[in-house]
């Protein structure tokens, strides 16, 4: 990454997306493949006036090698209780998260036992459990960004001929830094989602269908829920990013409610595995039958992880417009992915979707059937050949998304 | 590294060194330019039976991005709580603490601020206090090993062409990695280092008197003082190695009672700079006069650190059969420096040195003279020009090393 690109993408997220500055401690999370621009992060933070920036390099090649070699399987349970104290300090001390994402190996995972391996998932979430559930509901500024690496960059490109340049190509802009002012691009984006967040929640539909080759999906939500989109504000009253890049409008579905059956249109990392083709029937808010075309026995690990697991804590709605779905790519990162179109969520519900409900403790939530879980996974399940409708009380329909685009 | 070397090495740091075993913690901690060999060591670790191991990737270069550019100097004092808690539970735990040191960039800390620099340094060493007095007293089994980088080996072998084959031609009889069985090989060097300090604390000599080109020190030392040498017994029983590889025989000095005059004969790095023909003129225990040729002014920063950092906590001999001399090399990295010749530390007391010392609390150390300090950095003043004399209560004189040989 050139120095120049460098300064445009650390302006986007750290004075645009957790307007950092002085006496802010930053932590910085990221794979050791990243150490440049880390370090350039750090370094311009601090010219912002952060007064910390503690990075945490994790190399989840460690969690392979775990995986493969541990000689007791129990041992996988085991999850050191400083981690959950790091995680729990960061909420308690009011720091600012940054997590940057891209894989060094995209494929890590592969081939790895699949029951040690959600054994060793599941331990490293609940210890970060106090963590998940104070970011889910913004008690900090948080952010969660993509930078390159060369093995995934040639899983999206197809090579990794040249791959730095024609990478860089696909993300300027995606990441809106071919605009003169990407801060400023960003704030207009953000002021078109929250339009379009506005619009729904006026509605309070009931229903909001999905309609699409192998999917007539009715996704139920509560009268009290809110759709979110682009910045949230946490409790500091700080105006911030979780994602950039973000073209998701997304609610917390009744997790009771959804029925019907969905086919996702894009590839999805569960556990690390990549899951082509999966496929979900919903009754009464759960999952009764699913499959994949490819790791379908990670699919069912996954499900039944929790509780939770099977069970939506997500819907959100992406148009067509969004330069991600544009680009044309499968970009094999959630981050990206989940951008590109329409998807739901298995497992854990947002709270800020929820009236009030930053505030209620796990018995109201469950009242307020707001899906509870160790574990959210995104799966998409739009394109220009899906519809989305709202339905009202009444039953009447109105059009939300048709073939792919927005039309409130 | 190759695999063979790296099987080698791992396994006189993990069994020889460590006792790795069943059910065991291990903390590794290490540049991210290791992370082939850290990857390698946290493989057998789990094949040696290892419950969990615990990598912390440090990247010094953090440390300088903040010195130089933190915007408040104040800030530089500032350490997150969530640090001395990692270490505490480290100790707490009871865990195996393995650490890497080989530097991705020795030169780091040249040209940076002396003073932002000893502020930040000091800073960290109060946050790490616990754990630096529970490793030198041996509460958990601890190891301190080498790995080359290229730019390390450059400084070492004045270039770095073939910087990997001509790096390890050194290191390899150094780490005596060329035996039939390398393990065998340190238990049996081990025996020799216990037979030199059982003949030293046979003799109990009140002076130790260092004598050669620029020097004429005399080391104080109280009745009630032991000398140590290779492995080390942990709380928990564990016979370990907290340095490979070692060549020393080490004791805590009366802090009160060295005089005289010392040259060094090696450089040494404080604080992150090098400091080259440093010298000290010792009265009644403490450094009341010093100078090097470079970095003179660091060094004064290093010696108003605290009360402590001007007397000695620590007097080493090595002698000129140590491998580490025999190679002609200086290594500019303190692991091996400090094993290539005699030493003296200034800065904290090893308690383990002093009879029951591990058991005493900061006042009874403060009355058994053994010197407190938030810092210990080794200086090293032997080679085959120094002579080392063992002075007893009557003035009586024994030779201990003649023409830097031991004769003991």
């Amino acid at each position: 990454m050139d120095r120049k690109l460098m300064k445009a993408y650390s302006e986007i997220v750290l004075s645009g997306a957790l307007k950092i500055g002085n006496d802010d401690v930053l932590w910085l999370r990221s794979e050791p493949v990243h150490q440049e621009f880390a370090r350039f992060l750090a370094e311009t933070a601090y010219e912002l006036g952060a007064k910390y920036v503690n990075v945490s390099y994790e190399d989840p090649a460690f969690d392979r090698i775990r995986i493969d070699n541990t000689t007791v399987d129990s041992f996988l349970d085991y999850v050191p209780e400083n981690r959950s104290a790091m995680f729990d300090s960061v909420v308690r001390e009011g720091w600012r998260s940054l997590a940057l994402r891209g894989p060094a190996d995209p494929d890590l995972m592969e081939g790895a036992d699949s029951a040690r391996l959600a054994r060793a998932t599941k331990a490293s979430s609940m210890a970060r459990r106090g963590f998940l559930s104070a970011i889910s509901s913004n008690r900090i500024p948080w952010n969660v960004c993509l930078a390159p690496t060369r093995a995934w960059a040639a899983k999206v490109l197809g090579s990794d001929d040249n791959w730095e340049k024609r990478i860089w190509d696909i993300l300027i802009p995606v990441l809106r830094l071919d605009r003169e002012d990407p801060v400023a691009a960003w704030a207009e984006h953000d002021a078109l989602l929250k339009r379009r967040a506005e619009f729904l929640n006026s509605r309070r539909f009931p229903g909001i269908r999905f309609t699409g080759p192998g999917t007539d999906l009715t996704v139920g939500m509560l009268p009290d829920r809110l759709f979110n989109g682009g910045s949230s504000t946490s409790s500091d009253g700080t105006v911030f990013f979780p994602n950039i890049p973000t073209e998701e409008i997304f609610s917390t579905p009744d997790m009771t409610a959804t029925r019907g059956r969905v086919k996702c249109t894009r590839p999805v990392t569960v556990y690390g595995a990549q899951v082509d083709g999966a496929w979900f029937r919903f009754e009464n808010g759960r999952v009764v039958e699913s499959g994949a075309e490819t790791n379908a026995e990670v699919l069912k690990q996954y499900l039944a992880t929790d509780d939770g697991a099977s069970m939506l804590g997500e819907v959100a709605l992406v148009g067509v417009d969004s330069p991600i779905y544009r680009s044309g790519r499968v970009f094999h990162n959630i981050l990206f992915d989940e951008n590109a179109s329409c998807h739901i969520a298995l497992g854990n519900g947002y709270t800020d979707c929820i009236e009030n409900g930053t505030t209620m403790d796990e018995e109201e939530l469950r009242q307020h059937r707001c899906n509870q879980s160790l574990v959210h996974t995104d799966f998409m399940i739009g394109s220009e050949e899906v519809d989305v409708i709202g339905i009202a009380e009444d039953g009447s329909e109105t059009a939300i998304i048709t073939n792919g685009e927005f039309v409130i």
